[in-house]
Formats: C-alpha cells, sequence, structure tokens
C-alpha cells in the first residue's frame, strides 16, 4: 500500500492519496483545488488515480474533488447521508453508513459520523494482505489531534438557526462509536493546527484512537449535557467565507483547468478597472466601484503608501483566510503583489473560490508616478503611544482587533474587542469622537482592520506597529492596569 | 508540541524533528547529513535545535549529528549501550536504558532495544501537556512498519564474524519487551520502503504497536527457533559500503558546513585528474590511476558512449546505493552530470560520506572533440536477442544482475546470477569462452554492471535494452523455456 | 533615445528595439515570435511599443510582427515595393522608398533596398535632437558584416524560378545606394554569424558603413559581372522550411497568444497518437501515421534506445534550424524531452511556425517498460573504424552527411556527400549493396542522418562517434589518403 | 573575430570580451568584479580568456581585473603612462603610447588618451584577416556616447587640488588626436546612460567617431577655453566613494573567489553584531556601534517600520551608486533584504568593493516581535502637504534632496537645495528651528536623506511620498509660485 499525506499550512488542511501499487490504483481523499500534488505524486509513484471521497461538505476550503475529477477521470464519492439539506447537488456516487471501497488491495469502510455537520462520514482503512487489523481511520472534521470538530459553524457562519445543539448531540453519539474502533488505529483528520474548524487543534499530524481517547478533552468528559455545553463554548469566530463556501462545496466547484499567471498590469489599468477617478481626495477613502484591489505587500508598506479603499492582507501562510474574511465574492480582484508571490498567491486565492484575478501589479511605484490619488496609515511605535497615554490617556478609543480569548488574557486598559474580520461588518460598535487607535497581537491584523476602517471611511485611525505585543514589552507600567 | 517527519527517498531514510512550541527547544533524531531540512523547519517554526539524538551506529548512510550540530551547537545524545566495541567515539551524552531526554514540555524515555545492532537504543515519547499517555516510539531499524531490523548486517557487510546469531536473539528479547508498550503508541521507524535494512518494509510511513502486533510477520511467531531462522533467511545482499558507514559512523563524520558545488571542468582537466593517456585503445578498459569518474547521464546515454573506465550509476532516486556499491572510498570523484542535476548528485554522495567530489562536466561532447578516447556498449533489443537466440541458444553466457529473489521468480534459461554490485568483486565467477549478455529487470542496473566488467576488462559485452521485462514481453516462446 | 538588441542565437536572428525616452514611444524591428523579450525591454524601460516594422519577408523564421501587434496595439508597418508579388496579405502600413517613420524625437527614412528579395527595404534612423547626422541603418538581409544577403533562396528553397540572377542584379544596385551613406553610420543587420542567409556573416554584432567599405568583400567587386558571379557561387543549402516561411510570413503568422507548456503524456498516449501498435518489429522502421515524435535527447542517448521511426535532434542552438529540416509541417509533434527543456525547445520551434505540439514525455525509459517498440543506432568508435576499413577498405558505403565546403576541405576516401537535412528527399542519391556508415564532423548532424534514413527504411545502417574530426584523430594513415 | 558587450545597469558599467575563434584567445576589457559573466560567456564560445585590459584606474567601481585573473591565469595589461603618482602597484604588464596588444588574430593599438585622469588610455581595434582598417575604440572614460569623461573627479571626490583645469587642458588635446581616427570606426565607451562619469550621457550603447564628430558638444567647440569652461560646468556630485575606489583600484582590489551567500541571521544576532541595546528609545536615533544596517525593503515599508539607525537604499539599478554614498566602508555591513534579493544586493555592494557582509535578515517583523527597538518615519502625501502650506507656509524648512539642475528646473518655494548623498556631511547647513519636510523628486531619494538625517539625530523630520512629481500634481497653485 501506498501512502502520502498533504498538509497546506495557509488552511490548515489535510488530504491524502492511497494507492495500491499491486493494481496501479489511487483514491485521493478530500482534495484541495490546485490538485497538481497530487498529480505529481500519483505520477512519481506510478499509480492512476481513480477515485476521489469527500468526508463532508467543507466550510473552510472549496473542495478540489470536481477538479482532480476532470483532470483525471476518476469517480467521485461522497455521502448521500445527512437528510434532504445536505446532499451534493452534481454528480457523485453516493455513500451510506456501511459502504465499502475498493482501491485495489486496499478497503475503505464508510462510517456515518454526524456533529460536524449532519452528512459527514469518516473511512475505515484496511491494508487486505497485511491482514484484517483495521489501519487507519481518516477522520475528516469529526476526530482532530485532541479536539473534535465543531458543529456550530452552521449557526454561526451559513446562519442556519438551531442547527449547533443538535449537531452536538449528534457528535456525542459518534464519538461513542470512534470509542469502540480498536485502539492501535491510526487517525488522520482533514485538518492541522491553526484551522479554525476546532478549537485546540494539535500541531502533530496524526494521532491513534486510543492516545485520543487518553488525551483528548473530548472523551474524558463522562456526560453528555457537560460535553455539549464545553463544546460549544469559546469558538474562534468562524470567517464569513465558510458560508460562501458550504453553498458551492454542496453546488460543487467549478473546474478550472490549467490556472494561467494573471497579468500584468500599468497603474491606469488597475485605476480604469477598479472605477477611480484621477481625483486627488485620496485620503477620503471612496469605495471602489468595480474591481477590489488586495495588497499582499508587507503591513510596512501599506502603511508608508497604498492605493486609497484597497484591501490589506500582507501575504503570509494565513492570506486565504484573512482574504476570506475580507474579500467580495463578486467583484473581480486586482493585485497589488510582488512578481516572485504572484503564483502562490493566486493559489491561496483559488483555494477558497477567489477565481476571478483580472491582473497584478508588484508595487505601487508606478501608480505614484501617475500622479494616481495614494494614501498612507498614521503609526505610533509603542514607546510613542506610552508615552502619548501617559500625557492624555482618553486620547484615542482603543480598538482591540484581536480574538476574544487574546482579549481576555489582557488588554490596554479601556480597549473596545471586535475581530479584525468582523470589523466590516460591525461598523455600528465603533466607537465614535476619538481618534482610533487599532492594534493587534504584532501587527498583522492591525492593517487588515486599518484598510477596512478607510473603506468604511472611518477615522481617523492609527495603528500601533508590533500591536499589543510591543505595548506590553514598552510599558511596564500600563501593563499593570489591564485588566485580566 | 511539534513534530515533523523527513523522508528521504534515496536512502528510504527517516528522521524526525520533535518540538516544544512553549519553550522554542527542538530535537532532531537520526538525522542525514544533508542538514538544511533541518535548519529550515526549525527556522519556519521558530524552534531552536537544542539536542540531537542517535537511534543506533548506523549502516546504510553517514550521519549528520555532527554536522547539525556544528551547525546549531546543539547536544549530541548518543547510546553507551552494547559493549566496549560499540561504543562513539566522538564527543556526546551517554544513554542508557531508562535515561530521559526533556525537550521542553516533551520528554522521550529511551529504550535499549539490542538485535540490529548491540547499542541499538529506542525513544518514547510523551506530550506532557496532553497527559501521561506515551504517544509515539522512535524505533530507529528495531521494529519497521511491517518489518525489523536485520541483525546480520555486521556479518555480511562488515565481516565481523559469529554476531548474526547473537544478534537475532537479542532481538527475539527486546521484540518482547516492544509488545509491552501500549497498543495505540504510534512507531516512527528510521527507514521506509525501499531500505536494505529490512526485508519487508512498507510504504506507508508510520504504524502503531497495535498494528505491528496484528500483522508485522516477527510478531506472529511464537518460538524463539523459530524467528531466528526465518529471520536470517532470504536478506538482500548488503551493499559494499555498509561497512565503511559503520566504521565512520562510529568513529564520528567530518563537518562539512556549506557544500559548495564543485567546479565545471574541461575535458583535459578531467582527463588528466584520472590519468587518461591520449591514447586511443578506448575499448581496452584499461584502469584509471587516480580520480575515479562517475558518469550519472541515462543509461542510453552511456550506451551510447561514454569515457573508458568510468562509472555509470544513472541519476535515480537510488543514487547513494549504487554509488556506495560501485565507487572507491579512497579516490576522488569526477562527475559527468548535466548541470541540472550536479547538486542532487553531490547530495546524494555526501550522504554516504563520498565528500571528495573534485569537478564535474555536463556531457561528454567536448571530450569527443577534443580526440580523447570513447568508448560505447553493444547492445541488443529484446527482439533482437530473441532471434539470435532462437538461431543460436548457446550463442552468449548470459548474466543475470538482478537480486536472487527476482532470479527465482524466473529467468532466461541457462542464466548466471550475479548482483550487479558485487560484479566487481565477483570476477572469478563469471564464465568464461562466450560473449556475456548481461541483463537486469529493466536495463537500469544492467549498464551499471557492464561499467563494472568494462573496468575489470571482461568482455565482450553486450546489454539488453529494456531487461528481463523486454525479453518477457518479445518472447512468448523462450518464456515458457524459463524455470521457476 | 533607447536602443537595445536582440540576438536570438538559434537562429542568428536579431532585432531591435528603439524608443523615444521623451515620448514614451518605441519600435521595434523585425520582431521574432517570442515577444516576451520585448514586452519585458519595454516595460523595463518605461516604454510602450507603439510600431513595428518588417524589413522584409523572411526566409528563415516566422516573424513575431502580428504576435507582439496582438500584444501591444501597435501598428505594423511594412514594404508596399517589389510589385504584385511581394505584397503582404495582412493589415499593414505599406511604406516606401523615401518615407519617414516618426517615434518620438527618432525618425528613419525608408530605404528600397532589393536583391535578397524583391521587396526589401532598409531604415536609416535619425536621433533627431543629437543633431541632423544619420546614426543608424537597420539593413535586414540586405547588407551584414563582412557579408551581404543571398538572392537565391527563392529559387533554390522555394522553387520560384529564375530570380537569383535578377535578384544580384538588384542587389548590386542596392549596394552602390548604401555606398552613398556617410561612413559613421552604425550599420545593425538582421542576421549574425551562423545564420544560412549569408555565406561569411561575421560574429561581431555591428558595422559601419566606412568598415564595410573597407573590408566587405562585395564592396571590393567592382564590375556587376564579377559580383553575380561570386555572389551565386559556394552558397550554403537553404532548409526545406524556408519555403515554407515566406509563404506563411507573406500571409501572416497566426497569432499564439500566451504559449502554453505541453502537457506530459504517458508512454500509451505518445503511442495512440503516433499510430504505433504494440507490434515488436521495431527494427522494421515503418512510418507513423499521425503525430511524429522529435527526440531532443543527446545523441549518444537515441542512439542508446528511441522510439522507431522517431526524428532526432538533439537541443543545441541549431534545433530550429534542423528542426526545420527535417519535421513535417503538416503533423502535430509530442516531444521527447527532459522537463527543464521543454520550454526552451517550444520556444525554438514556435520562431519557424511549428506550433502543434501535442504533448512531451521526459524519457524513454516508460515507453520501455510498457514494452512498446524500441529501437538503437549501431556504432562504432573512429578507433573501431579505423581497425575495420583498415582490413576491409569496402566494407561500407560511407556517408558524408557535412555540407559541401567541409567535404571539399577532406573526407574519408570513397564517401559520398549528401546534406544531412537534405537526406530525406535524395533517397535514391543513395548507394545501396553493403551497409551505410554515417558521419557528420562531430556526430551531431549524422544522428538527424541517422534517424531520416530510419525512417526511409533504408539500411543497415552504422554511426560513426565522433564524426570526421574523430577519425582523422584516430587515423593518421587514413587521412592521408583523403583527397585534397 | 567575436566580441559581445556586458553591460551592468546599476552602474552603467560596459566592459567588453573580444576573441579570436582561430586560436581559442580572448581578452577582457574593464571587466567588473562580478566575472561569472565572462567565465560563461568565454566557455559558450569555447574562448580562453588570456588577457585583461585597463583603460584607467576606474573612480566608479572596483575593478574585476585581479578577479579575472585569478579565475582565469590571464595576464593583466594595465597603462604606465601618466606620471608617478598613476602607476598602478599590483603586478601588471605596463601599456604605453603605441603599444600593441595581439589576441590571436585580433591586435589593439595602445592610445594614450589622458584627461579624465592622466594615465588613461584606449584601445584601436583591427580584425587583421578582414583587411588593415581600425574597426573599434574602446575609449573607456575618454569619449562617451554624446558626452567626454569629466576631468574634475580628483579634485571633487578624491580631493586632490589643482587638477581640474590640467586634466581639461589634457582632455581638449587627446580629442584632438580623436579627430584623426577615421570615421567609421566604432566607439565603445566604459560607460551608457546613468553613469555620474559624465553629464549627458546617451542611452545608445555605441557610437562611431564620425557621428560623435557630427553631434558630441565637445566637438563642436573649437577654442580650448571655452571648452575647459563649458567641460566643468555643471558636473553632477561625484559620489564619495569615487576617492575610495581610486586607491583601491590603484592598489589592486583584493581577490574574492567564490563569493558565498551571506547567512541568514535573526533579531538577536542583529541587534548584537550592531550594538543595539535593548533601550526602548528607539526614536533617539542613536548611532550604531559596529556594524551598520543597510535596508533594501522600499521606501514605503521602511517609512512603515525600521530599525533605528538602519540605512535605506531601497533595491533598485542604483543601489551600488548609493550605497557608495551612504554606507561606512570601515564597518561591517548587515541587510534587511528579502530572500530572493540577497544575491544581487551582494553582487551590487561588491562592484564597489563593499565586501564584508556579515548576514541579512529578510523583514522586520522576527525585530519587533523580539521587542527590538523600531522606528518609522512621518510623512505627508502631496495632498496633504498642500493643505497643510496653504495654512501655514512656514510650517516647515523644506529640503529638497535632488540635484543642483533638477532643484533649478523648479522647486517648492523656500526650499533648500542638499543632495541626498551629501547630507551626512553638510549637517550644519540643515535649517534649523521647524520640522524638516524632506522629498527628492519621486520618493526615492528622500527615503535615503530620511535615513541619513535619522543617523545625524537631526527631526523631527516628514518625508513627503511622490515627491517634488506628486506635489506639482497635486497643487497647480503652489506651483506657480515655484522659481525658475
Amino acid at each position: 500500500m501506498y501512502f502520502e499525506h498533504f498538509f497546506e499550512p495557509g488552511l490548515a488542511q489535510k488530504s491524502y492519496l492511497v494507492g495500491c501499487q499491486k493494481t496501479g490504483e489511487a483514491i485521493v481523499i478530500d482534495p484541495r483545488r490546485d490538485v497538481d500534488v497530487y498529480l505529481t505524486a500519483a505520477r512519481d509513484n506510478d499509480l492512476r488515480i481513480t477515485k476521489i471521497a469527500e468526508t463532508h461538505i467543507h466550510a473552510d476550503f472549496l473542495s478540489g474533488s470536481r477538479e482532480l475529477a476532470a483532470a483525471t477521470g476518476a469517480e467521485i464519492l461522497a455521502s448521500d447521508e445527512g437528510g434532504p439539506d445536505w446532499q451534493y447537488r452534481f454528480a457523485h456516487t453516493g455513500l451510506r453508513d456501511g459502504d465499502q471501497i475498493h482501491v485495489g488491495n486496499v478497503r475503505l469502510d464508510v462510517m456515518h459520523t454526524p456533529g460536524h455537520t449532519p452528512e459527514h462520514i469518516s473511512f475505515i482503512l484496511y491494508d487486505l494482505p497485511a491482514g484484517p487489523a483495521a489501519m487507519m481511520a481518516f477522520t475528516g472534521d469529526f476526530v482532530f489531534v485532541g479536539d473534535v470538530g465543531r458543529p456550530d459553524l452552521l449557526e454561526e457562519a451559513a446562519g442556519i438557526k438551531d442547527t449547533k445543539i443538535r449537531g452536538a448531540r449528534d457528535l456525542w453519539k459518534s464519538l461513542r462509536r470512534f470509542r469502540e474502533l480498536p485502539q492501535h488505529v491510526m487517525v488522520w483528520p482533514a485538518h492541522g493546527a491553526g484551522s479554525a474548524c476546532g478549537k485546540a487543534l494539535g500541531a502533530v499530524p496524526s494521532s491513534t484512537v486510543g492516545y485520543e481517547l487518553a488525551t483528548n478533552w473530548a472523551f474524558q468528559i463522562e456526560d453528555e449535557e457537560t460535553f455539549v455545553h464545553e463544546l460549544l463554548d469559546g469558538q474562534p469566530e468562524p470567517p464569513y467565507y465558510f458560508a460562501e463556501m458550504k453553498v458551492r462545496n454542496r453546488a460543487g466547484a467549478p473546474v478550472l483547468g490549467t490556472v494561467e499567471r494573471p497579468p500584468l498590469l500599468g497603474p491606469r489599468r488597475i485605476a480604469e478597472l477598479c472605477g477611480i477617478a484621477e481625483s486627488h481626495n485620496a485620503q477620503s477613502g471612496e469605495r471602489l466601484e468595480s474591481a477590489q484591489i488586495l495588497d499582499v505587500r508587507s503591513q510596512f508598506a501599506f502603511a508608508g503608501a497604498h492605493i486609497p479603499g484597497s484591501i490589506s492582507v500582507p501575504m503570509d501562510r494565513s492570506l486565504s483566510n484573512w482574504a476570506g474574511w475580507t474579500l467580495d465574492y463578486d467583484r473581480p480582484i486586482a493585485l497589488i503583489a510582488p512578481d516572485h508571490q504572484v503564483s502562490d498567491v493566486v493559489d491561496a486565492l483559488i483555494r477558497i473560490g477567489l477565481d476571478t484575478i483580472v491582473g497584478y501589479m508588484p508595487s505601487v511605484d508606478g501608480w505614484i508616478d501617475e500622479g494616481l490619488p495614494v494614501a498612507r496609515v498614521d503609526q505610533l511605535t509603542a514607546d510613542e503611544l506610552t508615552a502619548e497615554l501617559d500625557s492624555d490617556a482618553d486620547k484615542y478609543h482603543v480598538i482591540d482587533v484581536r480574538s476574544r480569548s487574546e482579549f481576555d488574557e489582557g488588554h490596554i486598559d479601556g480597549a473596545v474587542n471586535i475581530h479584525a474580520g468582523r470589523l466590516t461588518r460591525l461598523a455600528d460598535q465603533i466607537p465614535r469622537g476619538r481618534p482610533l487607535l487599532v492594534h493587534c497581537q504584532s501587527g498583522y491584523r492591525s492593517i487588515i482592520a486599518v484598510s477596512s476602517l478607510e473603506r468604511l471611511g472611518i477615522g481617523p485611525v492609527v495603528n500601533l506597529i508590533g500591536g499589543y505585543g510591543a505595548y506590553v514589552d514598552a510599558s511596564p507600567a500600563s501593563q499593570a492596569t489591564t485588566s485580566r
């Protein structure tokens, strides 16, 4: 048997290639949309991808199943469990609890494991020539290393009411079945550390049934009510784009074929596409009309100068996630990205279905030379902020854009907590009357937030360089005043 | 806890990085010699490599422990078990059964597991914040996925007499201790499929104690004598370089620092370095005097034209292995390798301690243009061979250079089996009196063998294009005459 | 003024970008078809390509004018001189003797310079801000460094009768006009050393009017008749594809847009596309039916093993030229080319209009593993040949595939001279009755010839490794017997 | 004859490879220090570099002659003219007016052409097989395309008194000799557009004697006094590092051998090397003690956040030049540069002898995370500045860091002109009492100036985004008030 695991760090997403070397057949489980990795691995190991399996309708990335099927002719296998609302709407071979998938001498048994979603299934793998013992479980978003899948995404992100309690109870029952698996079975989930799909994801790629029973918090709880309460408590904010993913994954993602590098565009062309008039009232933050600009340069470069109204998401592993929070699925995207990063940015965007990328410009130098409108961000170092607050503690409304849990561990006295991704939809919660001092933990998320505020036309805004981390380092005194 | 596993396919060698994200400390287990992969992984995950551990004195690759220690300042931890002959001879922190290694909040318990070698130890890992359950076992060459380490290398490769029976009995005892580990513990060995260190290595990267107990042949045997017999039966030929590795790994590998790309050399310079006179008796196969030439071009290009006396090992995952079989550790190496492969070839060579690479030449065109001596290989297609044998079955002595087990599954009638790597030392077993027809399974190993025969001055030699595979396809009739 | 010159060594083709930095306008003269180089240069120098000019209807490459116009919106300027048979058949702005082209502050004056072709024009450049002196002449295939354009291509390659004498007389007149230009004017032609468009092309990229008058052979001759005779004497063989280029360049090359890398194909798919049955009579040299295979591996690898009927043109600067000689414009092409060379091979092919590339396979290993038919080339080293000829001087018909001029400087006694490119159409000139010994100067062209003979089904054929050069080195005695 | 010209755009530096294909010998004229380009070109064209020639002791880059001689064994040929102060102090073959250099069938005649420097020589090339006519002149910094070499560098940059008038008179005499050359001779100088070695350099790579006589300003002047006056008038500021280059080129540049990529360093290590205490008074601009930091990120990123006291020179063709203005030759350099630019930055630095590069860090994120001191730049957009000046015209002292000639063409009312490179040595000319508003033309040079002011501890400083260009676009009204 051949086995390979693929980890995409941006979405902490995991997928698998399992093959039978005897027959040359192979299956891919939960493929991502940039499918070259599977094609290459199969080729290098003399395997043909003949089947593709999905554990569930994903919320955090656009499935690559249809893309991979188009490239290989493989059959798509997906759950028909979960009731009428949870049926895939594209051609596939339906799977139900107890079904068996054969890939040469490898067998995968289907186990219905609802909870995270109603239709969720897991696959229990047997390498038949080695003997009748179960070898691995592909658990999708059901059981992670050290955690279990959250059942509240539908309600939180997709706005489907009253599903999270029912999901939690379903999950309790599914976990009881999981306990029955042999202790030695390896557990390979659909996510690793960093995903928003669970609250305590470990950085170890796999585990075993026995180890999870011994250590995973979910198996230490003995009654259902406590479990339901614990499970639903303190889950991180699901990104807005999750709702979009649910709909698209059920409908079936469009097939891209070869993804071409977007063309290099000049400043005038970008301005046209984005409906930016050559006015000079750059700081007024007027909204762009047609294409939206995604600027992936560093937070420092964005602060130094940027195109008014552009969305800042500095290139980083978490680009997919923050692009999903901040970009508009209905508008084309123009990139500000250096040449050597364009391909990676495009991959990160198509992974979540942001496919319409009209072109890119490597910097804003040419834009400025053309006399097109430009904006900058007011900033303070932590030392400067400390000094200012020392002399006038009420100079700013402090907006802390970190997560609730980070905020709860300590924050600047008087700060208001609004998650960086949610800012655009929570404009009414932003206090007025003073300049806003925006910060996160280290400076990455605050620039995203600042660019959102600029688009909303709310200000003046001042960004804190280095975030709360730098603030704590800089101000031993004021740290004492932060609440806990 | 952070965990990453590194697979080097050429030697099927596996190494591990385990870190504690809380404290930033990390340990590498059984590092290979091109250590950049660990430095990069540590950097990308904000870890400092502070410890390096060895499971045993490796026979199949040169350890990177000293290289990595030189690059990071980390402490080397290695076994002091095994008796006076098995003590490492360079500075290290000695480990004994029951010792504990702490890497931040991760603990590794040392378990003495002799058998493959007398000093062999394994590490049982505990991720302390997750609870008191054991999580993983790093088993080195003790327990593989589906196999156990062979105890006969010392005797076979290093020529240390009477050790294999004792090793097999030690292994039996060590396996009894392994059975006591919890079933859920993950097993991460030092080798995957393709290594010569075990006889049935699987292509799955890891397993669990329980799955091995259920499926690994070694745990299905109930008495020691049967086990010893089974274990020692039918092991593949260990490459000659294994003896060299044992000595060097115990002494401590020299530290390379930055590995520079070898210089491009002209034909005249290569000829000088290799002591090739400008005589034209190219086909006479005279031995080179000083540097040896390693030609990594394809088997087809080598057959088309090559420098007389050069060693053919076409660039491929198994380059390290075949270079270890055929190159002389006491002579510098000149490469015939295209520009884009030079770095990979150098990496493959230094992994087994072939460090003295004096330069390279991308092709033999310039050599031929200079009028330097050139040789070619006589070849037949399978169709041609079939036709020839039909008219004269005794035209050739057929030398089948595959492994014994391949030979046993079917071979050309009358063929003599000599392993491709062993040819140079088994010249007296080669039949004389007719031209030699050399073949392997697909054509890769036979070119290595042909180049060895040329250096020995034995011939005439004819190479079969496509090997036994092509022969079987071409000659349905003659196939029937092959023995089983 | 901005000036950049682009040299494509494969076709020894030269093109030019001239821009006015004041206005940002630029013109490209005689662009090649892979137009990225112009787009990049223009972008890096803040220029917009607004005009494209052609000196004449090229015979040796497919013009990139239409490709570049499609990418930039620039206007194509081309000759309307030369009479009805020499009119471009696609949309362009016509130029006539005396016309002026303005590119910002740069002016190019059109000068009708027939001879090489009837419609040929040259451009005399003035950098107006620097003063009224002429600065450069873009002479196309009219005047080269040390040579003049040949007027016989139409007759030789395109089969248009009775044009070469008239062309030579036109050229004589055009040269008289050239003599009138100021001595200091720089001369930038459309070809450098290596092209088949002139007989004594220098390796210096540019010259001056005065230096050409002083040194170019064409200006040392004082009467027209001698000139005509000298000019038409001893011109190299024009490749067959020149006729194709003439027709296509007049009609207008198809616009490619983005050139995608052809897909990797498996052996079965290649076999299907090429209509290769899975028969084993590989050596029979049967013709492929649909796609043709171009194998760009080294001559040595091709000799070692290849797909029967494939065309060998080893990757090299001269790939375009030899592909033009040997490939069929009406059939799609499947490549045997290593991954790192695919893009360069594709560029070399589209430069001469071989656009239909259906896929590639990096080696023939997989082909052989599949049991598909395979062929090899019989070869001799120079030493071996010398020994054979010593014992039997009439063993072979020797086919010397070098150019006539190389042959005349010395050849193997009794050899027949047939240019490597012409072999496929001169099958009736090949002597029969003995095995053919094929050679060129160093071994590159002979493998092309050998692959042509294989396709013609003529044999047996033996290839000489290292060619005539190696033969002369190896056989001091036989050298004496060569003529000259 | 083989000819190739190499243009290094950063220094607008030109060098040449001339070879004789018959004998395989070649000469390089005025090599730069990253000599791989010559080695590669020679190899690709089957040439051996046997001679290296210098036209003069260069002021603007460190000569690669000794580097190339070390790599090839070639002989260095250099001027022994110019008197005792102008003698090279390393081993070389001395050249005097009238000497001849033979490179196979190519001959170069030495012509003493003082003016730019006293020892300056030019080379007149003859391609002997083509005939007795002179073909090319390598004129070094004597005659450029459209300009002549400035004779004032010694006085301006190297501080050698009373040399510029004498140099100008020498140049007048040398130009009279140049007039005697045949009109058709090509002129290939040592610099193209962009260098500081002449005042009107063209963007055309070469010219001819006749074209220069017709258009170059220097040949239009008929009397010596006018010429001397014109020549010395309005030359651009020579960078400070020119003095250093003169000394080092005469002494002989150290041989580097293989240039290794500097190591990646962590923030703590950079801080240690630069003597940065972990104090938080980041904005105080205290001077670093040991290593100096060169930050090549964009001007926008530097403005957003940077290490206090670091030198900003954004990566750009002109990096060598601005590094020469601002870096200290006596201190090691630590780089802030993204991975993909490190090699190019190192090349740019070693070209001017800044060889001691101790390491690099790709961004300042890690630095900030470590709580190390950080600084930012106060900035204004042109719109904001216009508004501010409208309400208070005296709010700032405006420092215009462009060249004198740019300043003279128009500037902000009341601005003081100090060249960006000279700021560090002209601190006493900077007006005090108000905040400084610093600007250049487009924003590149002003960030360099701002970083210099920060190191001098002068402030507060405000940087104008987009420079004077943006200001003029933004403020039609204020533009009217700029002087001419």
